[in-house]
């Protein structure tokens, strides 16, 4: 039996105590957050006690700070001022880490910690202790700066999947696959909002590419600053290296160059199909486009039909996006299984496939 | 009666045939691409007749120009060489306007020609003459240079909404909306791709966020360099104007001004939550995320719950994304279809709903 501190009870704090207790409810977990929020905590059952101070923890086995980037950097000064269990494991959960091992490595050079930086990538737009989910991490990866039996153990009730990085790779990784898309993202949207305000129809005309293109930019503004300015050189380096590639397409359309610029779409979509996005390594992109009539249950019937096939998305188009067609537009894992499913429709209906 | 000659056989060329049909099946469609294409469309009760060659066309009231744009641009001087009927309505599908008008008003400007741009906003990913459907253009915006009550009558029976803009305005409009952000992802695919040269786990690390910006690079790369080609000034305007964007939050960044980057990012969500994206003003991102047990039938049983309600997504979340949680996710036009499905699965089910 274990006590675990887990400091920050919100959606993260609260998820990685289910998850803890789901393989091992003999370890006992403490929390540590704002008074009614602890106390919201011990009602629903999340955490077992809870302490008014950050003190008197010389007790505790494993630390899980569940904080902001910003309060984490102060907790963990606060800790290294306070008498710890010999050898306890500390980690944080924070969306950068290089900013918080230096911080760690500073502040516990003397000390008998060990600190090991961590970065669950699951999350919601949700937040907040009600918003707590066994399930949060399942299948996601969980970034470690080392490996740690004991620590992946606690934890392994989180049915996440593990994956050991230094913290300068893993900023660099997620600046470029995670922050740097932000930014565009938004800065996208900002300058259409701002050409529109000389050509109103843009906001009518912007069709389905362009919506996907920007649904990260309703990401919480919060978060995300607190990443920016913790993560500054990787993204400083990808914003400029981009530059330079938008510089090279210009370029070629200046020069009217029709070789060059079909070889930068090939490439883009070669790349593109090939992506392993997925955990699992399983590529995403195995659609079936049924045309069906505009009838009461018919998706219900189609669905009712795929049953035994593992579908991982259906998309109702009604709206006509210059690229998609095809009313009911349903997604698969693999090709298998998208080629069985099309076998079954065409066999048992007589809606149209693409 | 009317006879009506469309030139491109495509998945365009053969939907507008199939739409003029349904509400105008007294009139005449005659067909003109590659001979084996002509007959398969015949074949496929498409078009009534075709012709061998592009001649003895006076009888034509109205031709539409469904070719890609290179191709239009050069049958558009071929047909000012014809003898055609007074007053002819000539019009092209072109997915840019100003190269076309140019031409047309160029070759057209001594003959008896009313020439009309067209840019119906829908398609596919699918292309060609056996992917032609009735519904392509349901609800979708069809732009027009001018209006022209006969034409717009012909084509009433592809459902979609004419909307009149001046060429400029319209390449300027899908520029923005369209062309630039195609560049955008296709960049941003290369540029991550390049990355994981040196660092590897960018491709497992990419996450949900990461797809959606990029989806758009797997669009066909013949069409994109057709319209790259056609509409350089708008797209090099968007870019240079989106590097200074990027100039703006890189200072932010290196100045480390929090209170900048904060309000940067709360104005993107802002105007991206305000954002109309559809057709029909309907914003669309009222999603509802519900955990359910991993059982077969589940989904059917919420969807069943669901059918008055108009959904246009559901997505079964398996991966964990970083920014959504929950296994089913439920996209509805309104927030009155969402808190209405949200009632009727609280009321009818234990399953969490958020």
């Amino acid at each position: 039996m274990k006590k675990i501190l887990i400091i920050g009870l919100g959606l993260i704090g609260g998820s990685i105590a289910l998850g803890i207790k789901r393989t091992h409810p003999e370890h006992q977990i403490i929390g540590y957050d704002k008074k009614d929020v602890q106390n919201l905590a011990k009602t629903l059952g999340i955490i077992d006690e809870s302490i008014p101070r950050l003190e008197q923890i010389q007790e505790i086995d494993v630390i899980i700070l569940a904080a902001p980037i910003d309060v984490t950097l102060e907790i963990l000064g606060q800790l290294s001022q306070l008498k710890l269990k010999k050898d306890v494991i500390i980690t944080d959960t924070g969306s950068t880490k290089s900013r918080v091992m230096e911080r760690a490595i500073k502040v516990f050079h003397d000390k008998n910690v060990k600190f090991i930086g961590g970065h669950p990538m699951a999350g919601s737009h949700k937040s907040g202790i009600l918003a707590s989910d066994v399930n949060l991490f399942e299948n996601a990866y969980y970034v470690l700066t080392e490996e740690n039996a004991e620590l992946q153990e606690i934890l392994s009730g989180l049915h996440a999947k593990f994956i050991i990085l230094n913290p300068e790779e893993h900023d660099k990784i997620t600046g470029q696959v995670s922050h740097f898309p932000h930014i565009l993202a938004s800065s996208l949207v900002q300058q259409s909002d701002d050409y529109s305000k000389e050509h109103p129809l843009v906001k009518n005309l912007a069709a389905g590419g362009f919506r996907d293109m920007t649904r990260i930019a309703e990401a919480d503004s919060t978060m995300w600053t607190a990443v920016l300015l913790s993560n500054p050189e990787p993204i400083l380096n990808r914003i400029k290296d981009f530059k330079t590639q938008l510089d090279e397409i210009s370029e070629k359309i200046s020069l009217k160059d029709e070789k060059a610029i079909k070889s930068f779409f090939d490439t883009g979509k070669k790349i593109r199909q090939g992506m392993e996005i997925h955990k699992g390594a399983i590529p995403n992109f195995y659609d079936l486009f049924i045309s069906v009539p505009d009838e009461k249950g018919v998706i219900l019937r189609v669905l009712a039909l795929l049953q035994d096939i593992s579908i991982t998305n259906i998309k109702i188009n009604e709206e006509n996006r210059e690229d998609i067609h095809g009313q009911l537009q349903i997604s698969f894992k693999t090709e298998k299984d998208l080629v069985r499913a099309r076998e079954i429709i065409e066999f048992a209906t007589d809606f149209k496939v693409a």
